[in-house]
């Protein structure tokens, strides 16, 4: 019973104050989504488990809380999972109308999400995960544009929370680029998928559990000094890298020159077009950024602050197969995902939260009653209501204005409306500015109207 | 596999159109909350399964959503379940903090909640639900008006939707007055509970099931023909509801005039007061509403569409004693609940849904760009987005500006810039009024600033 009045680890109760929080960075991530020409989405909070099994194996069932049905009367019961992440249901939603919805199709959703493990920092059983994808394009131009329109998209909401090029990078690269680095250190064609995987393990692994991980998948001494390398932060274009990797053939500079310019090309393209997108100094081409998931097929990236410090604040990439892997038609798509909680941490690291949140909107008029029955004041109280006018006022039993002043100043209001005995015999009340204290007398009838006047 | 494609039954996939009709719904609740001084919290969608015992018992657990936490090393594990209310969570954190909170404490949520049980008209397994709360109250009078202050809220938002005295009543009763009914009807002390039970069951059963509950639970003759016609909607201070019952003595007589006069004097209260705050010709007291919860304590109420066709579409009252069962202070609370389904269902059936749902936010610029490549519009399209202004362009590839503004005006916007090589040599864009075709010249640096002008 110890744990009975406690919220379960790794989820969170919003208070007031950290609600507001969270309606901030909910309302902010909605409001440029739209800007941008993105429409919301959303889905049920649990699906069937087969559907996370479907571009994740079995070995996701161990990640999920899962739970069944009541059963039926023959005893079937049906198993469910709460989700992870958004990408099967967005799947599944448009596999089910694809030929149905206007080309491109520009959704976000901001659903909350669950993972099974242990809470750690930064990663927490339930989260809020803000989801864009854009989805369509018919040329590889078309497509590389929209890969960056929605990267412009979550720079444009980093710079609204205040995080600019200053504090955040935009990391990227492109899979297609990785697979002929993979063919430059030697790794067989059949074991890409394998070598991104380990690409995006080792990075995170100190020396001693990465050995074992190459020594457990029987990775050749040329892979490991390759993958070494990269885990460390070389740049597989800087001079020195192929060095200890032995003697390049002429195929093989050949090759390293046709990768160079490739990536040059496309370095080009990505810092060109976020520039012209409003978003210079942002972009950084990085070698080792390939995405943990494996159904990402061309351009990938990450947001890091610029000490690289945290945990990525958002990623994404382009998954070009996905839909009919659902289902669906053929449909390329790109997208991203940022979570709730990085976020918030480094909003806080960098001084970046609004101050005004802990106390909530104030009312805009606050409402004093000096008169002996509260009738006239919750008339008042519902007139200027019923005209959409936040108003409030005291719950204390008191009749000294002075008091009762003081308490509208501290709700915020700007206004203060007074209730007196020998104003009210005269059909009248006060509306005082709480800033200035300037007053004056009002009709009883017409508060709402003078409100509205003055706003 | 069939299902794997598949939303879970019983939920819902939100595309643009009836995520628009969930936002709209979701923002309703939240402004008229927030206007009335109500601040926003929430709590983990899933608690630990105990909490749900604490005041429903172990039944409870069949209507639930229930799962594990993964094992710790020692094989334990937690349990938990999906909020199927957001009651017991508010509990918890008021009993957590009750001490630091400011008094009253006006608390409103919008929780997503699920149920086990399988899927009917109106009540899906998972729905959305407007929580307000009101704690505090030192005297029966504050008590009463905070009652009244929750209820008149609802009222507000409801005449927010559409739906007004025409199409809504307030149906209200008062535990306390109930008790006294139960009393009159002959019903033991020890029984009341039971009694409460029984009164909000027996209207929902017809005769069959009605007399084998009766037969089951040992119900004497006279409390039949009481419960049999409450369930049948006749009034209990009407004419001849006693007549059945048998000869009252002396006693019985004075105490029905004291029962009379205690539901004149509270009916007087709950109708002049939902009067001058805004709401005449709402409430209607229903000797037969109890509210199927065991915690209620006293007023307790429900709204009912003025036909009576259609499911409660909220429904709430005083719960005085819950805090402390969550080991928190003594401290009344009073508030009610709204689900999404019936009142989206309502709103359709009575044609109060807004028009233009489906479209989503039009943009208020649409960029026509005649020019040879996409560089002058990817950057103007930055430009604006970055100063606030929602912003669009086409995706297609052709350059025939007829075309291109009949795509803007599609799209809802009010302006077109449109970028033709003869204006764009001289530094120029043109500027057009979608609904006037009035348009001029503005230099290529002006148009956020120009825009902003015209608005």
């Amino acid at each position: 019973m110890t744990t009975t009045f406690q919220a379960p680890p790794g989820t969170r109760d919003f208070f007031p104050e950290q609600m507001a929080l969270r309606r901030y960075i909910e309302d902010t991530w909605r409001q440029v989504s739209l800007r941008h020409g993105f429409l919301e989405v959303d889905g049920p909070t649990f699906e069937f488990l087969d559907l996370y099994k479907v571009k994740s194996g079995d070995e996701i069932v161990s990640q999920l809380f899962h739970f069944e049905s009541r059963a039926d009367k023959e005893g079937r019961a049906d198993e469910f999972a709460l989700r992870p992440e958004f990408t099967p249901t967005l799947a599944r939603m448009i596999a089910a109308k694809a030929n149905a919805l206007p080309r491109p199709i520009k959704w976000f959703s901001i659903p909350r999400c669950y993972r099974a493990e242990r809470p750690q920092k930064g990663r927490l059983r339930e989260f809020i995960q803000w989801n864009v994808d854009m989805l369509g394009g018919e040329t590889p131009e078309a497509r590389r544009q929209f890969d960056l329109e929605v990267a412009a998209l979550c720079l444009d909401c980093l710079r609204e929370f205040g995080l600019g090029n200053n504090e955040v990078r935009l990391l990227w690269n492109d899979r297609q680029l990785v697979e002929e680095l993979f063919k430059l250190a030697g790794v067989p064609a059949e074991r890409y998928g394998f070598a991104f995987y380990l690409l995006d393990r080792v990075a995170k692994l100190n020396a001693e559990q990465r050995a074992a991980l190459y020594v457990e998948n029987g990775i050749t001494d040329r892979e490991r000094e390759f993958f070494n390398q990269l885990a460390a932060g070389r740049h597989p274009l800087a001079s020195g890298f192929w060095d200890a990797l032995g003697p390049a053939g002429g195929q093989a500079v050949a090759e390293f020159q046709a990768y160079s310019q490739r990536v040059s090309a496309c370095q080009q393209t990505v810092e060109s077009t976020l520039g012209l997108m409003g978003f210079p100094g942002y972009a950084q081409y990085d070698a080792s950024i390939v995405r943990g998931l494996a159904y990402y097929t061309g351009f990938v990236w990450e947001i890091s602050d610029v000490r690289r410090e945290n945990r990525a604040l958002a990623g994404g990439g382009r998954y070009d197969r996905l839909i009919e892997m659902f289902g669906g038609p053929s449909l390329p798509a790109t997208g991203f995902g940022m979570g709730d909680v990085v976020l918030a941490n480094l909003l806080e690291e960098c001084g970046k939260l609004p101050k005004d949140l802990a106390r909530g909107p104030a009312p805009q008029v606050f409402i004093v009653n000096a008169l002996s029955t509260p009738d006239a004041a919750l008339n008042l109280l519902g007139s200027l209501r019923t005209a959409k006018i936040a108003a409030g006022t005291s719950y204390k039993t008191t009749k000294n204005i002075g008091k009762l002043l003081q308490e509208a100043s501290a709700s915020g209001a700007k206004w203060a409306v007074i209730l007196a005995p020998a104003e009210w015999e005269r059909g009248v009340v006060k509306l005082k500015n709480l800033a200035t204290r300037e007053e004056k007398e009002i009709p009883v009838g017409e508060v709402a109207t003078a409100v509205r006047a003055v706003q």
